[in-house]
């Protein structure tokens, strides 16, 4: 299996020319003198889980977030690292594959070679069994070469997402040992940055040198939260998917006699269907968040797309195109009861057979009304996280299928007076995950492969990279490091103040913010895109030319740059302490204790724990 | 539903900066002064049919070939066109969408306009019923601009593929009667241009003054034949489907665990799997037209992909892809017999659930083998050409089935001893058809909108605008008109020479050809293919730098031109009459005697009817 690892190979015309590419680096990287600014030192997301955190993360928990800077920037207490001793680095790929992330394993090496020729790094062969087992590569830049710019996850291959259990965490403290690693860096999504933490504190309650780094590399584009504020591969999966489903769309204008059910990446977060939403402006999206949020039944959603084709059949048209999330069919409440109580029977030991006859009289009923082909997908024992095997479950055949009952029932009725209904199904889930990464997927990867050097100069443990400023071109873009236990969140069943925290803090997917502007953004134009089919085609990903710069539409309307703002508020504060000086007035003064007392009361009735309850779950 | 046809729409950033695109024109067609050659009678290619043809075509049958030169060209015999009179041209999009369409339009409006400014374009709206019922949309500078360079066919919609039955032919003719028409433009396949065909047959019977013109526009890539290289529409959707392909393949190299299995468009012919195949480089392929010739059965396919699953297990491989055409389901041939029993009982009445029971012995034992997925879909409806819904019919699934269940047959007896066969399938039917055109479908497009304007000019009837030697830069491209009728064939039960000339002269198909040079070089590379996993990924279709130019490889490898292989025969035969002429020597005249007669023996016997036994069917 291994043998193929890191070979060279056959590169297209475009793949030669993308191997050329060089992406660019932010000032703050430039150059082998790199200041390192502490911050303040972080608290977790989730206040009211903040103990539970602390708790299980005695040595990571709490320390400062870090800032890479400019060496001539003009920051007093930061510091310049200057000894660079050879270090040796083992990098694996955790989960599935994003486009993107062979450019931060070539920033890495980079960045390593920059500083000292003589350092090593050590790529594991076959993911997490790679580490696991000590198989390694040493990655050189002949190793590279076809490699660079390029999709996929074949110059090492991945295996499971997991570093978790008890023997796996050995096993890797093993492996860092005897390859006397200084750092390991993991490249994945929130399960796999979640082991990442673990195993730094693993490490360090271990006394073992090896410092742990996580990259947010995953395609559904769900680690996101203050610091982070957008994930590689989620940039070229959204254009590739948003190309075809402009197609589709296009397709759908032409032939004016289907409605194209589409179902897309996304499982426990519907980034990817709502991004794409933005690009292609199909006639309608269907959010796993929203439906989650309104309770919404499979019956309200059937009515809601008979509504709207009955709508557009008013205005003559009988095509259209429908989104929707593959974690949708656990959004509905229903459904989700349905596929817990089979769940529960599977594990039990219950055969396929034997489960209809065992479940609740009313998940039976439910479980009898769906079509056989869905009830034989639902049937399918879950994966490993207890989710339904979401890829398999054809959601958005089940939901052409009840539309197309209704609209039948309708038009028997007399109620619709159209056309027939006609709906053609496609699930967009494995074509996108090997393209040829996005401009900003390769420069954003290679930044943070760099950065994950500079993280481990500074001997730091239990960090994620992070870029921030991300909307702007590349030499605006802030350079950082967070703690991976501060983005973490305790899973609750219920949201009270009095709720128990139970289960182990966790990185969990972000959901669409239905407060959010970029819902608010769907919203504003939901019945245009519904009725007046002003579909859009962004294209095909481009390299050169127009639209090969653009980027992500949730990450440009978002608008985050959270720790440009915490830099903000430092100017003011800073401003504040430059007015109210001795020498001032007692009017000055006497406004600027009012105002300073009031501002710090409203602000720590706002971090108590038991304000804060509207984190996930 | 017409209300939106033309009306501006929002372009995304490249796909303004493709409708600013300006495909340049071959030399011969540039100003306004062109010269029309009239070549010899031409022939039709299907010799044996000939006088089928001629009896039902006795007004356009033997037309001479026609190619259009530059004014200033040195071909004594050709005439240049100075007279243009404005001339009103409608133009219908028949048949399914293809990119590139919209260009054709365009090329031909922007020809009438420089010729004549008074000149007229109506365009039908909603392709042949618009036709039918004489709905028209002009086609102004203003309409275009969105649509120049566009995918799908929205500017004016399509609908049905055929103006066949004498009600339609009969309101065709009355729609350019009442329309006082010079020319009408049908845009498609083989099945649109056997229409454009009989209508311009029709037309010259009823004496009504409109010409019929066809373009060659559709995605399948089978309306080849000597004067046919390639179609509007191929280039972009093996562009596209070979972009997914390759990440498939990518993904598949990275994670390790999967077969996929990809069915693509291609009905009667495999060429968009032959090209993709050649593109990306993926395991494995398997060809309508091979299982066709070599005549092998469901059990024969398991076995070959079963035998290469092992193989590749062996060198511990446990992923790879797999491609296959639509059309191969008709192409093996118990269950092309099993789906003719089907039909023949469907169009007698019979009802879904009885056809079971009805089917012969042998027949039935297919059918109750087969997984009951695939079973439903055998028994749909046939489509208006007899053929099976072979867009509903997933082949793909069955054969994973089929391989699935062998390989855990072998495991169980121990011939395999690899890891457990998983397989994923896919269907790319529909994400490709509304890509915005690649360069070449633009540029192909535009020239063959001016060439239907040069036919309409020289008065022509029944022509089909080609363009050849398209391998080369556009500046050598030849430009010329063939009449459809030479391109013909007629269907045959049976090859042998005594077999019955049946059924109506028509365009067939053009299948892969199994002895061609396209053919060979898959065949040579078949093993590595298979083996190696030397997956090539030409990447997103690109409109600016390294490979935006790329041409269809079987366009490149074919290496056809025929037209230009014609005029290199003429400058032989000129050079003899040079050589040979009053005053050269007794030898020379005698060695050229006795060359030529035997050359025209040769040729003779091999021209004769009873010779030309391997045309299709």
């Amino acid at each position: 299996m291994d043998s193929d690892y890191g070979l060279p190979r056959e590169l297209s015309d475009l793949q030669k020319a993308r191997s050329a590419y060089k992406p660019e680096l932010p000032p703050c990287l430039q150059g082998t003198a790199v200041r390192v600014e502490y911050g303040d030192t972080s608290s977790a997301v989730d206040a009211s889980g903040a103990h539970t955190i602390c708790r299980t993360f005695p040595h990571t928990y709490g320390q400062p977030l870090v800032h890479f800077l400019r060496a001539t920037a003009k920051v007093p207490d930061a510091q310049i690292i200057t000894d660079h001793p050879a270090m040796r680095v083992g990098v694996v790929f955790c989960g599935r594959q994003s486009p993107g992330g062979h450019n931060v394993i070539w920033g890495l090496q980079n960045a390593l070679k920059i500083h000292n020729p003589s350092s090593t790094l050590l790529g594991f062969l076959g993911g997490s069994e790679g580490l696991f087992a000590q198989k390694t590569l040493e990655i050189t830049d002949e190793i590279l070469s076809t490699y660079k710019n390029q999709g996929g996850y074949d110059m090492l291959g991945r295996t499971k997402d997991q570093i978790r259990t008890t023997e796996q965490v050995k096993a890797a403290l093993a492996t860092c040992t005897a390859l006397k690693l200084d750092g390991l860096v993991i490249i994945g999504g929130v399960t796999s940055n979640t082991d990442a933490a673990q195993l730094a504190e693993t490490f360090a309650e271990a006394k073992c040198p090896t410092k742990v780094v996580g990259v947010p590399v995953t395609l559904n584009g769900d680690l996101k939260n203050q610091f982070v504020e957008t994930n590689v591969g989620f940039d070229t999966i959204c254009k590739v998917n948003s190309q075809l489903i402009s197609n589709v769309c296009t397709d759908a204008l032409s032939a004016e006699k289907y409605y194209y059910f589409i179902r897309l990446m996304g499982r426990k977060a519907s980034h990817v269907a709502l991004e794409c939403t933005l690009q292609s402006h199909p006639n309608m999206v269907i959010l796993g968040e929203e439906v989650a949020a309104s309770k919404l039944t499979l019956f309200d959603l059937t009515k809601q797309i008979c509504d709207a084709v009955q709508a557009r059949a008013e205005k003559d048209k009988y095509h259209g195109v429908i989104l929707l999330p593959e974690g949708l069919i656990e959004s509905i409440p229903e459904v989700y009861a349905l596929l817990q109580e089979i769940h529960s029977l599977l594990m039990q030991g219950v055969s396929v057979d034997k489960i209809s006859s065992q479940l609740s009289p009313w998940a039976s009923a439910l479980f009898e009304f769906l079509p056989p082909f869905i009830r034989k997908q639902l049937l399918l024992f879950p994966e490993s996280d207890d989710s339904a095997q979401l890829s398999q479950i054809e959601t958005e055949k089940l939901l052409a299928h009840l539309v197309e009952v209704e609209m039948n029932k309708r038009l028997k009725e007399g109620t619709y007076k159209g056309k027939k209904f006609n709906a053609i199904c496609h699930f967009f889930g494995y074509q996108a995950r090997g393209s040829l990464p996005s401009k900003f997927d390769c420069d954003y990867a290679y930044v943070l492969g760099h950065i994950c050097y500079h993280i481990l100069a500074a001997r730091l443990n239990g960090y994620l990279a992070t870029v921030t400023n991300l909307k702007n071109p590349v030499n605006k873009w802030r350079c950082g490091a967070a703690p991976i236990t501060a983005m973490m969140t305790v899973k609750r069943y219920g949201h009270g103040p009095g709720a128990l925290s139970i289960g182990k803090p966790s990185l969990h997917p972000a959901t669409v913010d239905l407060n959010g502007k970029v819902y608010d953004l769907l919203r504003q134009n939901a019945t245009k895109f519904l009725m007046e089919d002003v579909y859009r085609n962004p294209g095909p990903l481009q390299f050169d030319g127009p639209g090969s710069d653009a980027k992500p539409l949730t990450l440009c309307v978002e608008d985050q740059d959270y720790m440009g703002r915490i830099k903000e508020l430092q100017g003011y504060l800073d401003k504040v302490r430059t007015i109210v000086k001795p020498g001032c007035s007692q009017e000055v003064l006497k406004a600027a204790l009012s105002a300073m007392a009031s501002v710090t009361d409203i602000l720590s009735v706002m971090s108590s724990p038991s304000h804060v309850g509207n984190t996930p779950f």
